[in-house]
């Protein structure tokens, strides 16, 4: 189904039709559809929705259109929506609710649930506490595997999580796991213990989330234990909520590789003051930085009112060590985040950027040297100038590039902050320098 | 265990510990620790592993490592290895290996899994085909639960893939999916028909691999049929294998961003050249692209040599430029790539940008005026000039920022290119175009 039959089943009040359609799709594409529609519209389809779909429906929507909901149903809606969300997923909508909002989902919420809420609340933001869900299947080992597939058949009804179960001792200390699915293949009769897998990978609640995402992908598990301090089990966390996972944390990178401190704000939701503030620091102290670089273009004025000319290559100059300093801190700091370059590799790192630049610097500088002298007609010694600072800028650039976010990564920096921005705020000066240095040489100024 | 345990064990020929340790190790682990040893004492403990577990740790070598095994291992060995491996990770070796090993492999694999390898090595690179594995469990409408479980018991001992079981008929189309959970769940009398999901979302073959991570991110799914043209299901794809496709394209998109041509190719193990000619490039374009800008300095010489001063700011002004552009380009990239940006939001993304670079444009213009005026003492119509100059280029970089990823994106091209880089580049000119036009209006030069 897509809007235009969803109008139009509602404009010919096609409503039976309208809901059997419904019924068979997904709930993402069922929320979709219901963010098209104006909020009483929406609700009034929303309500025809069977009710574990409908929650399931709720779960996917914006936040803007969860907060419309919570406040129009009425409370035996909102109590059966409560129930059967996730622990997960409602933790997530009370961190994004109105304090009024979150009121009325507390006042519907049991005591003893509203104890864990407040203690689900209480973890750091992007901790493995803060992402983990509670609902999970726990066994005993003395159990059969029988015994266990009744148990599933009983509790599990509503458990996503039902692929991986858990085995606990009396002190909810973790002693294995068994998956879904050696527990069908196996026989009825064989005890959980026979059959469950000692060697548990797990994480602690404390855990950052990027850590979580990182062993999720070096096993590949479908979901992953959490445990506390004591090593008692207190939740899991599934591979789905990982892939919002990698998402953020890949974007964090984005936003500082460009020089803007992180945000969770979607961009077309945020206004343009929150925007600006993520955008300005960056920019104010890249641009005082910046004003070193003019300092040195000042002290050498003499040269450049020699020979106007060396004036006319300073934006290519800085330009291309910029951009060759820019790749290489890209590869390494996407190495480092993805853990396939280590604070061992630093030689070989650097070896390796050195031999790339002179290779690409000396080809950069020989195309110049002829654009400049032939095309441009700038004299020989000018244009031998010119390219051998290339050279050496893009050598400069590519190792300064590759140090820094091996020494960010070394000092438990970020090495996202060591990205295009900065390193040709330093390249350029050094550039500047070495073109200068080079220049009062060779044309003997 | 770690290395120096396992060294210990080695060296004490303490085999048997040795091998009920490693039994109860997860395959990625003992995988990395036997490539911490020479080649044939790796092998000489990977054959004391029991099979199926081996299978698996073969699976997590390097491509080097996998290599050296095929090679060593006798043909029987080798019959096992490829037997129990997924279909899908004997295409991933196959496209990895030198000819001679291919050779190998191939003669150990009956004519029927040739012609299959064959049909698979066809599909595009980076296709749904591509990454999809036959390894599924396919159930008929009419089977009950009871007997589907049994099938699975006999049938599904090796597949992890279980969790989705696919329902199709006589002509290998799909009719729905079933969960294991709701097998588990369900009465053993119902019949499959009932119980099952028609709602099916699936990917064809030929489709890009970012689709599929994209369809995957949406629904959460741990598995995805693959259909060819006639819809026919051809394979599945499972989440744990969306999770490499996931960091893959991200760090294309990295590597364009950074002004490389992207490469599937591990940073320690790409060789100098190698890495050489993805950069050198757009860095060759990036290069002579600027020199236009240097025409710009050399068309206002003379503006230079009025007011030499002028000269000391153009690398701030250059630099804040690209920097504010990387911002704006760099945000929408992203947005774009995680769908949460569309053509149709062009306007609002354009208008927000100016409105941000106002905020910040003018905000830096102060603080560098004063900067300026007060402690570079420059008099007080070039400070002027300077922070007007600003304001502009941070307007217009952010609104070239913006538009030019959004008009990437409407042509069909990776909005990925129009990053810091290029932005950088074009936005160099712009200012220095704008910094002359108004020093020669204030300054009347």
């Amino acid at each position: 189904m897509d809007e235009r039959r969803l109008e139009y089943l509602i404009e010919e009040k096609k409503y039976v039709t309208l809901k059997r359609e419904l019924e068979d799709m997904n709930e993402v594409d069922i929320a979709d559809l219901l963010e098209s529609l104006d909020i009483h519209t929406g609700l009034l389809i929303f309500r025809m929705l069977p009710k574990d779909l409908a929650v399931d429906v709720f779960n996917r929507f914006t936040v803007e259109q969860q907060r419309s909901v919570i406040e129009l149903v009425n409370d035996k809606e909102l109590k059966f929506i409560l129930d059967e969300l996730f622990f997960d997923d409602m933790i997530d909508i009370i961190e994004e609710m109105p304090a009024n909002v979150v009121k009325k989902i507390l006042l519907h919420s049991k005591e003893e649930e509203r104890n864990l809420i407040n203690q689900f609340l209480r973890y750091p933001p992007e901790s493995a506490g803060s992402i983990m869900t509670i609902e999970y299947v726990d066994l005993k080992k003395h159990m059969t595997v029988g015994m266990a597939l009744d148990y599933i058949k009983e509790t599990g009804l509503d458990k996503e999580t039902v692929y991986t179960c858990y085995v606990t001792d009396m002190n909810r200390k973790l002693e294995g796991i068994v998956s879904l699915r050696k527990l069908v293949i196996a026989d009825d009769e064989a005890t959980i213990e026979e059959i469950m897998d000692r060697d548990v990978i797990y994480v602690h609640t404390h855990d950052d989330q990027e850590t979580v995402a990182g062993v999720f992908k070096r096993y590949g598990f479908l979901a992953l234990p959490v445990v506390d301090k004591e090593d008692r089990l207190t939740g899991i966390i599934t591979v789905d909520d990982i892939m919002d996972v990698i998402d953020q944390e890949t974007t964090e990178d984005f936003q500082k590789m460009a020089a803007m401190s992180p945000t969770e704000e979607r961009y077309l939701d945020a206004s343009i003051f929150s925007l600006a503030k993520h955008r300005l620091p960056w920019l104010m102290v890249l641009m005082i930085s910046a004003t070193f670089t003019g300092g040195i273009v000042r002290k050498y004025e003499e040269v450049l009112q020699a020979v106007i000319v060396l004036n006319a290559f300073i934006p290519m100059l800085m330009d291309t060590g910029g951009n060759a300093g820019s790749q290489s801190s890209t590869l390494i700091i996407r190495g480092i985040a993805l853990g396939e370059i280590d604070l061992k590799d630093a030689g070989r790192v650097i070896w390796k950027e050195f031999g790339i630049s002179l290779v690409v610097g000396t080809l950069l500088a020989i195309v110049n040297f002829f654009r400049v002298y032939l095309i441009d007609n700038v004299g020989l010694t000018v244009s031998f100038t010119i390219s051998m600072t290339l050279i050496v800028t893009v050598v400069m650039s590519k190792v300064v590039g590759a140090i820094l976010p091996i020494i960010a990564k070394k000092m438990n920096i970020d090495p996202a902050i060591m990205a295009g921005p900065l390193i040709t705020t330093i390249v350029d000066a050094l550039s500047l320098i070495v073109y200068f240095a080079i220049a009062t040489r060779i044309l003997h100024i």
